[in-house]
């Protein structure tokens, strides 16, 4: 490459290098190539007290070229890693599905495939990430965009000023590489995140324009928040030093949603360093909002036996087992028999959940931690 | 009501009104009040050849107070009449799932839930929709927002301009209400519509910058696209004179998106004459490209018989079965006995849709009507 990278491109190439030099160093000296990948397995993830986060522990399998098991997974290793290169010599991103294709092919004088499906070839890429000690979106890769942001914040995005106040009812649709290659904060007038759910909540807030009124981000995620979601509220909370509050249902899905924003997921968990936000804080759904709000017997939803199940795996967990007021929060869901949506609190009144609420709520600093 | 309502809302509230009226009207003279909804089944569906869309019949069903098997569902469509009312009268919008949380409680004196649960309500919400003659939107009623546009077009939505062509990596993202009375056209300088299947697709598109290159709009809907987009794609197409061209999967999955731009949906007829673009073409992928384009063996993947059985059924819609070149497409996928994903042309090169197949088709005007 004749032109200059980008500095992360520049260190991620460094990486790659470095691993297509083990192998030429070990072939040179006549030896079994092979690397050592970091096991992404729950025995090797483990919460860390101090940092507040799931982490990778430090087991690692080995992976040879010349054992009949392992061959296939050697080169399929080596192919993404190659195709990754490919991506970023070329300035160009692309979806796991694109690299996929990229890299399917039939293996000359043979019958075998490269990669049979998709299936085969994602946790290569996951692998490719540890080995590589790099976010996928730093192997230009990206994920399916979900999500949508308004606020008194102006960013930067690949050349363009973005005025995140002045995006309508339409929202700026949140890319999935928000590296700051990409990403740029401009100007931030902004004193919090407010983040949701759901996009029609979202909706709800925007037209209300409670960001306005509390000078605050609104973000949401469309369900369980995709990896460019995390990565801007991570980026947005530690650059931006905005706090971050979350607004879910009340329910086991809700609560390991607020666990994921928190302390980072168990699949990923080498992700949690630039993902987590440990200071994020739930402000509800809460248990006791049924009574508290005086809610209706008509807004319940019984809890099936997933959810009691569900709900008392999150309790177990080893960052919200310690915690007395989130061992209350979720006994009180299994005593009271049901879950509650965000949208219940319309029963009340269309604007009660921005209009009263979670000012409330703010200003009490009722939350959970 | 003391403040002037937009008349979009003027329109819909007297509708409204009238429909109030006959109620009144009917018990005044001591008769059984009823409504006439038209009829929402396949049976009343039917392909209008000169209009080229989906559009409704003339049957309807009365729904009588003083039936036993229908004085719920009556009670129901005045409910969600009644809740509608109060949304345009206060100017908010909401979600189905709202409106429902809206209307359900307890009826008084009774144990008697006024809809049990959601799958009760959107049917009566359908039936509103048709019996008023309105679309969704204007009932103020949002459906989940999906889908982004870039490119030259400067729109304005609920007062903030919005330059499209200045969106960065993001996009704007296609809000669920597109009324003339949220979003206006300010100026545009493209000369087409490209709307893509996958916000994947659309990412390389963008990132390539296709639209600036080739003057042209771009969007995505996610799969198929939700109202808000279709709407959209309708008064961009018809107000900016903008000729639309579909890239999509080569399946019958593909096939039936365009279907349902082009031509209406079926469960949704009475939608057709807001939401159908009987001019929309589609660019592909097409059954012949495997072979045009040179495309490898390992980017197959091989039909199921739900594939074939769809295909068979597309083939024989009215406004595909008088058309050779559509017939000849499907018999090919047949004959085929393999569909093709747009990704896979990434395995000629990365941005192989993006500077070669695209502009080729556009260029040759390579297309199906």
């Amino acid at each position: 490459m004749a032109t200059k990278l980008p500095p992360r491109d520049a260190k991620t190439t460094q990486r790659l290098t470095e691993l297509a030099d083990t192998v030429v160093e070990l072939a040179g000296r006549r030896r079994d190539p092979y690397v050592d990948v970091p096991t992404r397995s729950l025995s090797n993830v483990k919460y860390n007290k101090s940092r507040r986060f799931i982490e990778m522990g430090r087991a690692t399998n080995r992976r040879h070229l010349f054992n009949l098991s392992q061959a296939k997974s050697y080169m399929q290793t080596m192919l993404v890693a190659s195709g990754v290169t490919q991506l970023v010599e070329q300035g160009k991103t692309t979806s796991i599905r694109g690299l996929y294709y990229l890299l399917k092919h039939t293996i000359e004088g043979t019958k075998e495939e490269t990669f049979s499906d998709q299936s085969e070839c994602d946790p290569v890429i996951e692998d490719c990430e540890v080995l590589l000690n790099s976010l996928r979106e730093e192997l230009h890769l990206y994920a399916q965009k979900r999500g949508e942001m308004v606020g008194d914040l102006v960013l930067t995005d690949t050349g363009d000023d973005i005025d995140c106040s002045r995006m309508g009812s339409g929202g700026y649709g949140i890319p999935s590489i928000v590296e700051p290659e990409v990403i740029q904060f401009k100007r931030c007038d902004a004193k919090f995140i407010l983040h949701v759910e759901k996009d029609t909540v979202w909706q709800r807030f925007n037209e209300d324009k409670f960001w306005r009124k509390h000078k605050c981000l609104l973000t949401h995620g469309s369900g369980q928040p995709p990896r460019g979601v995390r990565r801007l509220l991570h980026r947005m909370h530690n650059e931006l030093k905005l706090p971050i509050y979350c607004l879910l249902d009340n329910d086991p899905w809700g609560y390991y949603i607020y666990s994921v924003i928190k302390q980072g997921s168990i699949n990923l968990a080498y992700e949690s360093q630039r993902m987590a936000i440990p200071d994020a804080k739930f402000i509800g759904l809460r248990s006791k909002d049924f009574r508290e709000c005086q809610l209706s017997d008509s807004v319940k939803i019984a809890l099936n036996d997933t959810d009691r199940k569900r709900a008392k795996q999150i309790a177990g967990y080893p960052w919200f087992a310690p915690k007395k007021e989130w061992q209350k929060e979720i006994k009180q869901l299994l005593d009271n028999g049901f879950k509650l949506e965000v949208e219940a609190l319309i029963s009340k009144d269309i604007s009660y959940v921005t209009e009263h609420y979670t000012p409330a709520r703010l200003k009490a600093k009722d939350w959970l931690d």
